[in-house]
């Protein structure tokens, strides 16, 4: 099993009486067990000395969103990871960032996704071949070799140029400075002016409609779903590797396919270099340890499962030719032909607004302004509600497995002492009051144990779909600044025609193809808000639910 | 307004850039503010200096129980007094030790109480005449002055000398090595040889019955109650003197008569120098300063009633002649008349069992002994449990008020950001989400007031009958010691018989003298155990329907 890694971020004095660690920033720390309570790690250092460092001086080395402020001192509440089940690797932050070097040494210690190259061995530098601008680096990045099967969401790579934090920092996207980097990296510039150019066959073509809240997504014709179940560890090459296979069944087929974490991660950069004003949620993250642990496993299996719903869901992600091979390729031959075929996708990045059938209506600037600062705001505001209130639920969490449960507790106990004090009395009349006493206690006692495993009913799946919307939210900005910049060179557009320096014509046709642009964003806006009602309405209902079944069995006990 | 005074038992080794004040032990510190919170006073030393001191390091002048182990550390939670609004007068430590110096300069600085001789200038050293063993060092400390009015009960002064932690330390009485000086002080010896004598007229006569449980004490014929009722502020002396009139109406009268706290006190000395087997409880403590603050009062008056209650309750108390000449008495002539005749009373200490009439039957040793020694185990039990339950409900009341009530605060703001930050769409159907997690914020909001909101009415009325049980059990061991003086004593002649040391008819004699004192006692155990299973099945009755109808209303809100 590897070992977990740290890196010191700040100076520890430490108390080495109290069996304390000192340790330097910078440092480099193998962390031993994170099962210690109250913010503390146990940690061994190059000297291979042992003790107790405070965990929010360090980071682990596969590091999340470095760029985010420095956290808390020791004694603030610990983090979710500290009590889940799930030994953390559920709920790290999953923002920017790649992996540093220790992160990739570690990695190839692993013998994990080191054999996609065997499943692929027929050359697939062929495959970059018409990976277009802003696709093509991430294409280089995935031949370069060493982060296959990363869990790091590919946009997120590109965020660490401009991160989502930007949009934190500055309140809304106008103000960010790489506004127009990331919509020349995608080729903007090319596709308003026309210089790119596809007849996109009719079958291929995304429809976008008329709506009262604007445009939206054609509507899927025939909705289907996908269960993932059965997590297996298999083995190949005599046992020598090992890994988990995940059994998929689409509805609209009824026949298993088994996937490994590495398809779905191929399957990630796929989705995220073609739908270009689409935020793919990244995966969950990948195990770094004691990644066949079952509980592990099995939660993972259901953070996949809820990515994988939120995909079917999607009118245009879930009609797609290479989420359907995906989701359908038994065969060896025919999976390698998908892919290699996905791999040459021609419509990427500004080319996928090619693909895009739109209302014949031109968008009035003026009201596109409007809704797109409204929705910058909505994210930016919705991100840290998001991630105040997991803290809550975290906080909560901890709270009503431990305090709570122990205040309940110190009633039972103190109601059972009593009673077995007064059972000391045999008179006349004492003993119906004695047991009832005790019963008391009892009861106080079983509120303690319920408040312990409450969390698994009411918290835990609301952190689960607030974990996966920080998801979401996280793969927006890069979606709004790419809408942005297009917006900027449209804007660009008309004030070179009022000063005679562009030809109308010239202007009205970089304004039709800026349409197209907001077009599918404003589309995949009005599905992220129709879908946030209904997920939202449903956390929200369970929660509630599960809340009110929770205090009734309370008023119950006692009685 | 007096000062209020401590003295510090520990070495502080203050930080004094962060406002701390050093101390030493056995410094006197000015507490100028106990408001601070987390176990922090502030105070101010004899050079002027003013800083914040460690709550726990220091302990007021009229030091409750020195005797006991030394207090928690100052992270400890906060004893009960630091949150109750009556600024903890109500509940600080009520066991034994006299006043010390300071608490005399202090008292004397005070216009409380020092006119008693103004009401009893005829000359009451007159009244000593009669004290008989045991009560009359009492007496010459009542007329030496200084101590008038002072809550601490007489009968702590006693246990000052073999205080009730020896019950605690040594388990039962049996072991105690003060039993027979209990025994001896109050003229035990003089009592079992017959030395002591008197023919009580019937009228005064106290019947002692057999039951099913034992010896109980002849039930009383006309119950009757007594209310205590607006506390008002009044002043003599053209408004120079001013104090706290309590208005008391008995049932069986109806008529009003105004007593001070003073008066209380007099009646308490009275009832614990005659009622020798029968443990009185401490009054409720009297104000240091800010005792006319209305809180105070009204908390006062409340803890006076619970007093009363229990008093008129008791067969043998709610019968005396002291104590319906202080229900009845309006006339000041008569009250003086009255007063002089209680304090004449022959039949204090042990000849307090000289009007006891038994039943005609011997009793067993071995029976008595048994019940004693589980009696003695009951009693030092539940001492602790109602302690440690008080210590449970002090710091669940605190909890509730301050971590509860935050953390469901904290649920309610982060739905209600949520809310803020979703009525920035108008799209189709978002509405309704909405304002239905608006509203779900609102009521966490709600459920965290109404966390702060219900100790009022479960944890504090169960924390006063706690509260006024610690002064019960407080005053049992006296009576115990007694008994098993008594006890002793008798198996002592026993022996000297079987020795040939003493004749069978004076053995039998003292033996069934003896009887007379385990009568009383027993008949007052029963009474203890009666009025505890009928008081604590209410108490708890009160303390469950509460908590049903509170988490029923919080399962109610949501909807």
């Amino acid at each position: 099993m590897a070992e977990i890694l740290a890196k010191a971020l700040y100076n520890f004095d430490a108390d080495v009486s109290a069996g304390e660690l000192n340790f330097r920033a910078g440092d480099v720390l193998i962390i031993v067990n994170q099962d210690i309570g109250d913010g503390w790690w146990e940690a061994r250092d190059g000297s291979h000395n042992t003790g107790l460092i405070p965990q929010a001086y360090v980071q682990l080395v596969d590091p999340p969103e470095p760029s985010f402020p420095p956290p808390p001192p020791p004694m603030a509440s610990a983090p979710y990871k500290e009590n889940y089940p799930y030994n953390g690797y559920g709920y790290q932050d999953s923002g920017g960032g790649r992996p540093g070097v220790l992160q990739h040494q570690q990695q190839s210690a692993e013998d994990w996704d080191d054999d996609w190259d065997d499943d692929d061995d027929d050359g697939s530098s062929a495959s970059t071949g018409a990976g277009s601008s802003g696709a093509g680096s991430i294409q280089q990045e995935l031949q370069g070799g060493g982060n296959f099967g990363l869990s790091q969401p590919n946009r997120d790579s590109k965020a660490s140029i401009s991160p989502p934090s930007d949009v934190s920092k500055y309140g809304t996207v106008k103000k960010s400075f790489s506004r127009f980097s990331t919509f020349a990296k995608a080729g903007g510039d090319a596709f308003l002016s026309g210089q790119i150019s596809g007849n996109v066959p009719e079958s291929d073509q995304i429809h976008i409609l008329d709506s009262v809240d604007g445009p939206v997504w054609k509507p899927i014709d025939s909705p289907y779903t996908c269960t993932i179940s059965s997590p297996k560890k298999e083995s190949k090459l005599k046992g020598l590797k090992s890994f988990i296979a995940y059994q998929l069944r689409p509805s609209f087929t009824n026949i298993q396919v088994s996937r490994r974490y590495k398809h779905f991660d191929w399957l990630l950069l796929r989705l995220e270099e073609k739908f270009t004003c689409i935020p793919i949620p990244p995966l969950p993250d990948k195990a770094i340890s004691g990644r066949y642990e079952e509980d592990f496993i099995e939660h993972r299996r259901k953070q996949l499962q809820r990515w994988m719903n939120r995909m079917v869901q999607h009118p245009v992600i879930s009609q797609s030719d290479v989420f359907v091979h995906f989701l359908t390729c038994t065969d060896d031959k025919k999976w390698k032909q998908g892919k290699r075929k996905a791999e040459k996708d021609e419509y990427l990045g500004m080319k996928f607004f090619l693909t895009l059938n739109t209302p014949p209506n031109a968008l009035s600037m003026g009201e596109v302004d409007g809704r797109m600062e409204t929705f910058c705001k909505f994210v930016k505001n919705m991100d840290d509600n998001v991630r105040s209130l997991l803290n809550v639920c975290q906080d909560n969490r901890k709270k009503q497995q431990n305090h709570f449960k122990r205040e309940y507790k110190k009633f039972g106990d103190g109601f059972k002492s009593l009673a077995a004090t007064f059972s000391l009395d045999h008179s006349h009349g004492s003993r119906e009051l004695t047991s009832a006493i005790e019963f008391t206690g009892e009861t106080y006692n079983q509120i303690g144990d319920m408040f312990e495993k409450q969390p698994v009913k009411d918290l835990e799946p609301m952190m689960d779909e607030l974990f996966e919307y920080k998801g979401v939210l996280s793969a927006f900005p890069e979606v709004l600044k790419l809408h942005e910049g297009t917006i900027g060179k449209a804007k660009e557009c008309q004030r070179l025609q009022q000063e005679g320096k562009m030809a109308e014509s010239e202007v009205q046709s970089q304004l039709q193809r800026a349409d197209v642009v907001s077009f599918g964003t404003l589309a995949e806006i009005n599905h992220f808000q129709k879908e946030r009602v209904r997920e939202y309405k449903a956390m929200m209902q369970n929660y509630l639910t599960e809340q009110i079944s929770f205090y009734s069995e309370v008023c119950l006990c006692p009685k």
